[in-house]
């Protein structure tokens, strides 16, 4: 059986990343416009690799407040190897924590995608999400966070994107239910990290189904931090202590 | 570039693992009786088939002190997939967790090995053992607990051996490292389940490399309930609060 | 925040498994049966403990077929510990190996359910599906195999189940299933061992979605044999070489 | 217990990163220099920001030809999610793959500090290295490699380096080594990636035990970009056929 593969070509001194040289790669671009070479096939203006590099900065790390960190702060004081450490916090990644991206950037592209087939006003097709989301009671993914109420990462991308000329229809429909929430959905929908990091990596033309690799990606950095700092910091074999474990199941039963 | 194997034979509508009929062993065999012969490659005695399963049996479950345990119920709670939180944790094994059973399984087997190879008592070279240790300041790894003073892990595998008639030169071997741990060391060292299962295994004849492996698969399983549990009784997105981090590095910088 | 269980109840010297001292355990059940009780809550008959283990031996290993113990020995083959390459080879496990089992439980469950409530035979329900699953075009989990026709564990588990009088209403759906398949479906459909361990799973009262994690447990010990035979007989950092590997990407482009 | 950290302090509305707002960071800095902050705590200057982007461009990808993307494409090819698709690929990362940049890391850390320490001459210490290695016949981690032999990344890295005056004592090392193998060792040694990196790393002042770290996070990128290409590409459950593996075990064998 063959493997197929477009991404890159290796042979005998030979690398090519999407049809370019490594060499140019490793001098040209910073490793977010690499990023979005190796995900699109596209070279990036200055303004894409620099909006790239932002949206995995602002996911760096989060302190042990998630649950990836948690699991490689776990795991590495098990004494296992760096790249089993990060891949333990990695692998807490899923629908409730670095997935909801993914959903939101879904969300965002079906919306603006019938926005513009049917030639509509992006604020109506916001509006009219958040009044059906009202009235089938669904949350919306890419608001509210459990604890920022202004989590700085949203305007530090969104800024950026503004400035950058990248924020399109995306960027306006975010904001659009952000805005008119209050009135339509019955509270405040403030946008976190999820919707702002959606909405700009729609604008940049990513496959929706992609984004949650921005996530794992950025995320990686920090999980090699905390497990470095658990190494050399920690004593191991860290968990939950007695106290804050609760048994609640049957006792000295007899079989 | 063909990929050799002689642990198990598939063809169509066959399947032989070691050389024996897949169906053989789903009618005569215990799981733990299957690992056995899928291991050594050998049959397995009634006794050695019963004692593998008691083997794999001791290290089921060890609620969230365990880093494994902790780390997969943080993984599940991010909404991962159970292969996924099953993963999480079983990367948290390491050279403090799960690892020190084939640290402890290895000095049995140089140990025993000598002892056999130079016709010495064996509870001379555990004494000798003890006052190197001592003399050297270096930890005996298959004693001491951070938790049990008798853990009942350790009286569970190690009856059952001596009633199997399992039990020959390595479990005497570390019994007499506790029995004369006092005296020669200088404090008394209380055998723990890694002792305890690799002088069994070491009894079986298994490759003391492949120890950790049975923790890796007996602690599957409770991981797996504990993955479970977390899905079904918990919120989603569970790891450490703002109460229970502590920053310590810089504050408020400006680059 | 507690961190509550009632799974495994830990003190200093106890540990007790949904209320049963780990040292009864150890002595009274296989792996198995100590599965079912830490699965179930429930002490296992010897029927259930023997059955249990049919399920877990059944998939204990199919060589390098399954892509689990290709990704092992691949993972193996770069150095990386045994918990990590068995981790790496579970993580293979989803939507098409290893979880279609999960999806076949799903199907069995609803459709015996809805014949219990609706008291209707077995049989007609099951050439209900053949038919509405012929006319929407849907495949049916649990049948047919790339590889096998007769697969040898179908039987084996399928006997043994009759033998120990654990088949019951899934059996016979599972079977008439097959049985009906080429008159109501259009061509036959032979039960794969999916189809074999889920109905008996749901014989024994398992949650459906529990019964994905029988395979992860079962697999476990696969892959540690597997990677120790990569560690022990090959030459490291096995991968793809280039002839089996074809680029159909861009070449030379210039940025 | 308290979970300390000096990583990242996390309040609400607050997220600082070594002690520097995330919003600054997002502004400001490339990924590579948002790691080389996160890691080392310092600000980069231009030139360390742009040299750390190109040592995390250099690893990217290369293909199936590497076990970590071996291992990812065969995992998702069995419908496993992302995160676990590129946790599969990771663990493949060790002794032999992605690990071998530490142990260059260290090599040339203690060489290079020997030198100073003692005042010696930096060809002086590689030619010494050259000697006792080939008097020892141990092999030089940082040199040679499987398949190319003038590697594009190790010009692409070095020239980098030299050019934004990054280079001294460690490249000036790795140089030497490949300069005078031929007359010391008895045959050239050409530079690998893991050598350029080692060096350049080590330049830039990074804990050597921290390099595998740049390995594992760059290698996600090109993980990624392999699981989606096998997820939107590709058939499922792919894995090695029954002309690729061989069976050499013991075969009809009666229990």
């Amino acid at each position: 059986m063959k493997w197929k593969t477009g991404i890159t070509r290796v042979e005998r001194d030979l690398i090519q990343v999407r049809g370019y040289d490594i060499s140019d790669l490793i001098r040209k671009y910073s490793f977010g416009g690499a990023c979005f070479l190796l995900f699109t096939g596209r070279v990036p203006t200055n303004e894409q690799g620099r909006m790239m590099d932002a949206l995995l900065v602002s996911n760096i790390d989060h302190s042990l407040l998630s649950p990836s960190t948690a699991a490689t702060r776990i795991a590495a004081s098990g004494g296992t190897p760096l790249q089993a450490a990060v891949a333990s916090g990695l692998l807490a990644v899923g629908s409730h924590h670095g997935g909801s991206v993914e959903e939101t950037a879904h969300l965002f592209y079906e919306a603006v995608g019938r926005a513009r087939r049917e030639d509509m006003d992006i604020k109506l097709i916001a509006i009219r999400l958040l009044k059906d989301s009202k009235n089938n009671k669904r949350r919306i993914p890419g608001f509210g966070h459990s604890l920022h109420q202004h989590d700085p990462r949203v305007d530090g991308v969104l800024n950026l994107a503004d400035e950058l000329k990248i924020s399109g229809d995306y960027v306006v429909f975010a904001r659009e239910i952000e805005r008119n929430s209050e009135l339509h959905f019955g509270k405040h929908l403030q946008m976190n990290p999820d919707g702002a990091i959606a909405a700009v990596a729609m604008e940049m033309g990513f496959d929706w189904r992609m984004v949650r690799g921005f996530f794992i990606i950025s995320r990686s950095a920090g999980l090699v931090a905390h497990a470095f700092e658990e190494y050399t910091r920690e004593r191991p074999h860290r968990s939950f202590d007695l106290s804050e474990i609760e048994y609640d199941g049957p006792k000295n039963l007899k079989s």
